[in-house]
C-alpha cells in the first residue's frame, strides 16, 4: 500500500505517449502496404479518372439533343459512330448525334451525358429514337471528379486500408512511405515458468504470457521478438532489459507480480541508462501494479504476472502507445464496439476503471452481455469472453439491464 | 432487365455457401497460428494450473486457523516454512501453522487458502499475527479450476485469438491443428485497364481492382494471387479462367460491368469443367450485377467494374464463403460496428439491400453519420467513409435522425 499515493489514471498514462519519438520513415511495395501507417501526405499527380467516363450502356449525346424527348414524342438522333473502351474516340457529337458507349468508356468531345441503352431505339445503323429527357452530366463521371491533380488523396499518419491501396494503384504508386514497423520485446520473469516445450515439474507452469503478447503485437501490426524467460534476479534482468531496449523499439517485460520481484524489475530498471520510471501502478483493475519505464527514449512496460491482466494492461494502455510510435494519427473507429445491455448486476470499486469480461448473447431483445466470473489469474476467462465492458473511475458498479458498450476481442 | 427475375437474394446466395467443401487441414507453428482457424477440438491433457496456486502475496494456512480473527483479537500462528516460487513445499501446514507464500507459487499440503500479508505482521522469525477471518480457497486458483483434464478446451472452427494462444502455449502445443489459409486467385478484365506501373493512354485508367481485392484478402487471412489484366475476348478469359480455378480455392473476376463484357465473361465460365452459373444478379446496391458460379466444386465471382461496388459485394457476400471454406464456424462477434445517427435523409429503393457509404462524427450527443454522396464509380466514397449502413429490403429510406449500425470499414 506503500505506494498508493503513486497510482496514475489511464488518462495520466496517455498523456505521456508524446515523450516517446515516432519511428523512422521507411518505404514498402504496395503489395506489403496494407495495415501499415502512411508517412507523409500524398497529392493527386493527374486528375482521375483523367477523362469523362461513362458508368452506362447507352450513348453519348449533348443533353439539348433530348430536351423534351418522351415515349410519344421521342427524340431523333443520327449515330455518329462508336467509342470503343479504352481509347479516344476520333469524332466529336454534334447536335442531334449520338455515339454508341459502354460503361467506363470515353465520351467523344462534344457529348456532356449519357442515356441509357433502356431508354433507347435504334431504327437503323445511324438512325437512334431517344425516350427520355437526359440532364447534363448525367452517367458521366467528370475528367476530376474523382480527384483533382494536386489535391491531397491521403493524409500522412494515415492507416492503409483496402480502399487506400487502391487508390494509389490508381495514381501508379508502386512503393509507398510509411513508418517502420515496431520491434517489441517480450521478456517473462519468475522462476515458476518452464519454456512451452517443456513439462512443468511441480509448482511450476508454461510461459503464457510470451506468446499471448506476442499475439497481440502481431495484431497491433508490430513485430513480437522473444527473448524468453529471465530468472528473478538483479542481474541476469538488467542485462537482458539492456539488451532488448538496444535492440527494439519497446519493451514488454511481464510477470513478477508479488513483492520481491517487482522490487528486483524496478531496481533492474532503475539502472538502465537514460532511464526514469514514470508510472507504479495504474488505476485499471485487472492490471494495477503496471510499470512504465523509459531509457534511451523508448518505453518499458512491466506487465503483471496473470495473462488476463496482462492482456488487459495491454490493449488498454500499451497498445496506444505502440499506435502512436508507428505514427498513426488517428485510430478513432478501430475498435470494434457493440451495445448490448449486461444480464446481472456488477461491482466496481470507485476509484479505478474495471474491465469486465463478457460473453454475448443474440436474444429477441438485442443483444445480451453474460459478466465472465473468475478470477483475473485464470486465463479461461478471457478465452470465454466475446469482449470487455469498461465500468468508470468514479462508478461503483453497473446494474442488471444496464446499456453497455462492449469493446470485441477479436 | 431481360434477367430481372434472376436475381438471388444475399440470403439466397448464403444458402448455397454449402456447396463449397472446407479447405484441407494442416499444422502451423504456434506463432504463426494466431488469426488461422482451428481444425480440430482440443482436450485439455492435464489440469491446468495443475496444483494449489497462491493469487496474492501473503500466508497460506488452514482457513479454520483464522476464524474469529480481527484487529482487536488476532489469530496467532507459528510459521512453518516459506513456499518457494516453482517448488512444491517439502512441508506441510497443520492447523495453527503458517507458510510464506508469493504470489503464483504452490501451496504446501494441508493449507488451503492464502492471507494476505497486508492483513498479518509477524511478530518475529516464527510468530504470525492474522487480523481477519478466511475463507477456504480465498486468494487460491484450484489445481483444476482453469481448466480439467479432458474438458474441452477449443472446439474446431475457432478462429485463434491471442488469449486462444495463450492457452495452446499453457499446455504445451507447439503445433496447431489448423485449416488451410485459401489461396485467392484475383483477375481482371476491361479493354481499358493498364497494369498499375504504366501510365495510361487515353480513356485508359490504372487497373486499381486487382490490387484492391489482394488487399481485402489479405485482411480475411486468405492469400491473394494476381492473374492480371485479361483483354475482352472469351478464349483469353477462357484460358485463364481454368488456369486460375485450376490453382486456387476460390475466383475473383472483376471488370465487366458493360453487357458485351458480361456477355462473354458468362460464356467463358459457362464451358468450365463441371461449371454452373449459380447466380446473376444479387439484390444489394451498389453491386447488383454480381455473378456467382463454380466450376470442380470451386466459386468463382464475378465481380463488378466499379471499385466501390466490388469492394461493397466482396465485404457483404465474398466474404462469408472465404469464412466457409476457411472452417470458420461462427463470425458472429467479428464485425466492427458502432451505432450512430443518421445526419440526413436517405432514399433507398424496395427490393434491393442498399449500402450507403458513411463518415462518422463524435458530437456531444454521441456518433453521427454522415451519409457520403457520390457515384459508385468514385473510389473516394470508399476513401473518406469510416464505414457502411445497411438499408434492408423492404425498407424505403432512412430519415435524419434514424439510429444505425455502422460497420466498420477497418
Amino acid at each position: 500500500m506503500k505506494d498508493f499515493f503513486k497510482v496514475a489514471t489511464i488518462e495520466q498514462v496517455m498523456s505521456l505517449r508524446n515523450r516517446f519519438p515516432v519511428l523512422k520513415r521507411t518505404t514498402v511495395p504496395l503489395s506489403e502496404a496494407c495495415g501499415r501507417i502512411l508517412s507523409e501526405s500524398i497529392a493527386a499527380p493527374e486528375n482521375l479518372p483523367g477523362f469523362r467516363r461513362a458508368t452506362m450502356d447507352g450513348y453519348a449525346v449533348r443533353a439539348a439533343s433530348t430536351f423534351g424527348a418522351s415515349e410519344s414524342n421521342p427524340a431523333y438522333l443520327t449515330i455518329a459512330g462508336t467509342s470503343r473502351m479504352g481509347e479516344s474516340p476520333d469524332f466529336s457529337i454534334g447536335n442531334g448525334e449520338a455515339a454508341r458507349i459502354s460503361t467506363g468508356a470515353m465520351l467523344p468531345d462534344g457529348a456532356d451525358c449519357v442515356v441509357m441503352v433502356e431508354h433507347t431505339e435504334a431504327m437503323d445503323a445511324t438512325t437512334l429514337e431517344i425516350y427520355k429527357s437526359a440532364a447534363p452530366g448525367q452517367y458521366v463521371i467528370e475528367p476530376a471528379e474523382d480527384f483533382a491533380k494536386g489535391d491531397i488523396i491521403l493524409s500522412e499518419g494515415k492507416r492503409l486500408r483496402a480502399q487506400e491501396i487502391g487508390l494509389l494503384a490508381a495514381f501508379g504508386r508502386e512503393n509507398v512511405p510509411v513508418f517502420g514497423r515496431p520491434v517489441i520485446a517480450v521478456i517473462s520473469t519468475g522462476d515458476e515458468l518452464v519454456p512451452m516445450m517443456e513439462p512443468p515439474g511441480p509448482g511450476k507452469i508454461r510461459d503464457i504470457n510470451t506468446h499471448t503478447l506476442a499475439a497481440l503485437i502481431q495484431e497491433c501490426g508490430a513485430e513480437p521478438v522473444s527473448y524468453g524467460i529471465v530468472p528473478d534476479n538483479r542481474k541476469s534482468l538488467a542485462r537482458i532489459l539492456e539488451a532488448a531496449v538496444e535492440a527494439s523499439d519497446m519493451v514488454l517485460l511481464s510477470g513478477g507480480s508479488s513483492v520481491g520481484v517487482r522490487d528486483i524489475a524496478i531496481d533492474a530498471l532503475s539502472n538502465l541508462p537514460e532511464t526514469d520510471i514514470l508510472i507504479h501502478g495504474i488505476s485499471i483493475s485487472p492490471g494495477k501494479p503496471a510499470i512504465l519505464a523509459t531509457s534511451r527514449q523508448k518505453a518499458i512496460w512491466g506487465l503483471p504476472g496473470h495473462v488476463t491482466s496482462t492482456m488487459i494492461v495491454f490493449l488498454k494502455v500499451v497498445k496506444p502507445f505502440i499506435h502512436h510510435i508507428s505514427g498513426a494519427a488517428d485510430m478513432l473507429f478501430q475498435t470494434s464496439v457493440r451495445s448490448a445491455r449486461l444480464s446481472r448486476n456488477v461491482a466496481s470499486a470507485q476509484g479505478r476503471v474495471d474491465y469486465i469480461r463478457v460473453k454475448l448473447r443474440e436474444t429477441e431483445d438485442g443483444l445480451v452481455a453474460d459478466p465472465i466470473l473468475g478470477k483475473s489469474g485464470l486465463i479461461n476467462t478471457m478465452v470465454k469472453a466475446d469482449g470487455l465492458v469498461e465500468i468508470g473511475l468514479n462508478v461503483e458498479g453497473l446494474n442488471q439491464g444496464a446499456a453497455v458498450e462492449v469493446e470485441l476481442l477479436t
